[in-house]
């Protein structure tokens, strides 16, 4: 197709009424589907409909603490799932606390203690720092900034790019003691797909910051999600570059088995320093007595090992290959020529980032919703949902049915040029 | 046996050595005995293991709300395990937010909600105020205190009466508008398992404070938990008094199956005003996705209503009833005339408190403790674990089988003897 801002106004007006009647075509349709939140589809979920009724009257109830599984006690979780989890995130067992089935609350209590105790090296609680802020990287995770948010820091946007943060830009802002922490997405992001590289890894692990109270909340959520399990994207231990520079407190990351096994259902894990663990359990000991151990238990014995644990991510990622084949397909032959779009190829995670035309974000999600297709906000991308120029939306391609999926994207593109041709009617 | 007291200098040595020789005789058995905690038995546990496999390829995965019980999403959990709990806790469905596995994690989330960023009528975050006070009605429950003493409020305690607190008392104290709240287990109480009258229950739901966010942390624990089924004590419903008096956004009341299936694997849950679970669903809707439906799914389809689980709780009765009866006959038996003892009688719940001779509770764990049997730490029923009286100690008789609980309650008797002559001798 032509590029759209080489034709002159007749061509301009002739496409979007040609567009239009095709827009309407589908708006008639009644068409309801949802591509709002990376949630795994019908079919991935019944990968682990195994672990129903894995637990039976056989399996013994007492696991390698001694203690019953179906009783109070154990804090950080039992021996097996801990050493499951950290075969996942790369970490020594005795590094992991097992939470309950969401990384997210989580990375909240975490935040929470940072606000309401500080941190293992805080001077004074996080609430107590006024002007308290927070490093966001963009195109980034909407539930991230908004828990931060919700507590009172000022998000401050920093770009993600191919490579991972804008680390220049990251070592001139946290010489601001009041800067606190950042979100990371270190493998696959949310929503790029983009995956950091070892020396921006490198980079944040050593950086000196004014805060001693500095956190990376590393959000491994896709650390063994990859479309293309034959070809993984591997990123650097962090902990282990930490400890090189001394700042091996600095970090605090977080997996969980919500796209591995149930989202509703899973297990999460926190992974951190000895004496960060040491630090939090002195709290966490008042906030609960242990998450629930049979579902650990389900877990060790669905999951068994990080083998078994990749044969099982392969069947996530036959599954999930095809919808993101199709949906960069669909863009590259819907957009060829007409410059009016770029998008990411992520090999792995559940999001693709697409920037359309400036200012016209907020647009082609309307579009789409008038035409019963849901997508992420606009401006959900960005810290405080505002997305300065409007043109960054989030395509989560995981949950619709191949066939729907291929509807909805129609549909998008359909809405992307409108928009585009709107624009620039406009000027 | 004679009175402690009357005995002459001559008797009481000679009662001392006698007891000291079956003492030692104990310590020589090498016993291993834990009571600390109220965990329910591997009898009780066994009740609910056809829970286990419930859920099995016959399961509709979709219920009242029409999402997958697997996948992400409810806020608030699913409509049949809301159902069930307001069953259970005599509230509307529609007022009950389903948690994880624990409603202790429910109650620390709401104190750190009102610490962050205040309870619905807060003029400011409880963190804000810096002589933060919570009233502590002893004897009463170690984890509620600590939750509070971690969080800077100091604790102020409060006597707990045979019919709930003393509220002469509290109403002078909650004067105070520093004073934000009161931890209550209304029915079997943690650990007396006194029930509290529908009087107290009403001065508690009328009373004015000064305070516009004092909050009643009510703890309903055992609301289900009668040791005489035929028999079951009732309480007065406290939201619907305290909407007589324009108070029902006073009360969070908490509940869980944690002793009705799993300690470690049950569900939770909170009820309270529309107006609060508004207010709580905003900072909430920033913590979580929602709890595990899953075993949301597999408790409602196991306890199924109110009257199933009624019959369920009537197992749980048999099976514990007989170690209380166990425990306060030996006592009857034991203590009979000597007057260094008193304790309750409960007809609920998972505790009896034993009152031993002034100064004397420390030495009777700790001597306990030296022939293998461990007791819930002497001041653990006190704020800041400082009984100031020294007497008072939690017995937990559900843990042990029943041969175990005789011979770990003859070391125990024994134990108070031997501090109560002890005491003598040095007077």
């Amino acid at each position: 197709m032509k590029e759209f801002s080489k034709m002159n106004a007749e061509e301009q007006a002739e496409l979007y009424q040609q567009l239009l009647k095709e827009y309407n075509w589908y708006c008639a349709m009644g068409l309801k589907l949802n591509m709002a939140r990376g949630k795994p589809d019908a079919d991935q979920l019944a990968l682990s409909d195994p672990m129903w009724t894995i637990v039976d009257e056989h399996t013994p109830m007492v696991g390698a603490d001694g203690m019953d599984y179906r009783n109070y006690g154990l804090l950080f979780g039992t021996q097996e799932a801990r050493k499951l989890m950290a075969e996942m995130m790369e970490v020594d067992w005795q590094n992991v606390i097992i939470g309950g089935s969401s990384s997210l609350v989580m990375m909240y209590d975490t935040i929470m203690r940072g606000m309401m105790f500080g941190m293992l090296h805080s001077p004074e609680p996080w609430f107590s720092c006024r002007d308290r802020k927070f490093l966001c990287l963009v195109p980034g995770y909407d539930r991230h900034f908004a828990i931060t948010q919700d507590l009172g820091f000022e998000l401050i946007p920093v770009p993600l790019f191919e490579d991972g943060p804008d680390m220049d830009m990251v070592e001139r802002l946290v010489k601001d003691e009041s800067v606190k922490g950042i979100w990371c997405v270190p493998k696959y992001s949310n929503p790029s797909g983009i995956t950091y590289s070892d020396e921006k890894i490198r980079r944040l692990a050593a950086m000196e910051t004014a805060a001693p109270d500095f956190t990376i909340m590393w959000d491994n959520a896709y650390g063994i999600h990859h479309l293309y399990p034959d070809q993984p994207e591997e990123i650097a231990d962090i902990f282990a570059l930490a400890r090189e520079y001394g700042h091996e407190d600095r970090i605090i990351a977080f997996a969980s088995t919500s796209k591995v096994t149930y989202p509703g259902a899973g297990i999460a894990a926190l992974a951190a320093s000895k004496a960060n663990l040491d630090y939090i359990a002195k709290h966490m000991t008042h906030q609960t007595i242990g998450a629930d151990k049979l579902n650990m238990l389900r877990h060790t014995l669905f999951l068994k090992d990080l083998e078994h644990v990749k044969q099982h991510m392969a069947r996530h990622a036959a599954l999930l290959r095809p919808k993101f084949e199709l949906v960069l397909n669909q863009f590259a032959k819907e957009f060829d020529g007409c410059n009016i779009a770029q998008w990411t190829a992520p090999r792995g995670g559940y999001f693709i980032t697409f920037d359309g035309p400036e200012g016209c974000a907020k647009r082609i999600v309307q579009l789409c919703a008038d035409a019963g297709v849901v997508l992420t906000d606009a401006g959900a991308t960005h810290p405080g949902k505002q997305d300065p120029q409007d043109r960054t939306i989030r395509i989560a391609p995981s949950l619709p049915p191949v066939e729907e999926l291929s509807r909805a994207m129609e549909v998008f593109c359909l809405c992307v040029k409108l928009a585009a041709l709107e624009k620039l009617q406009k000027n």
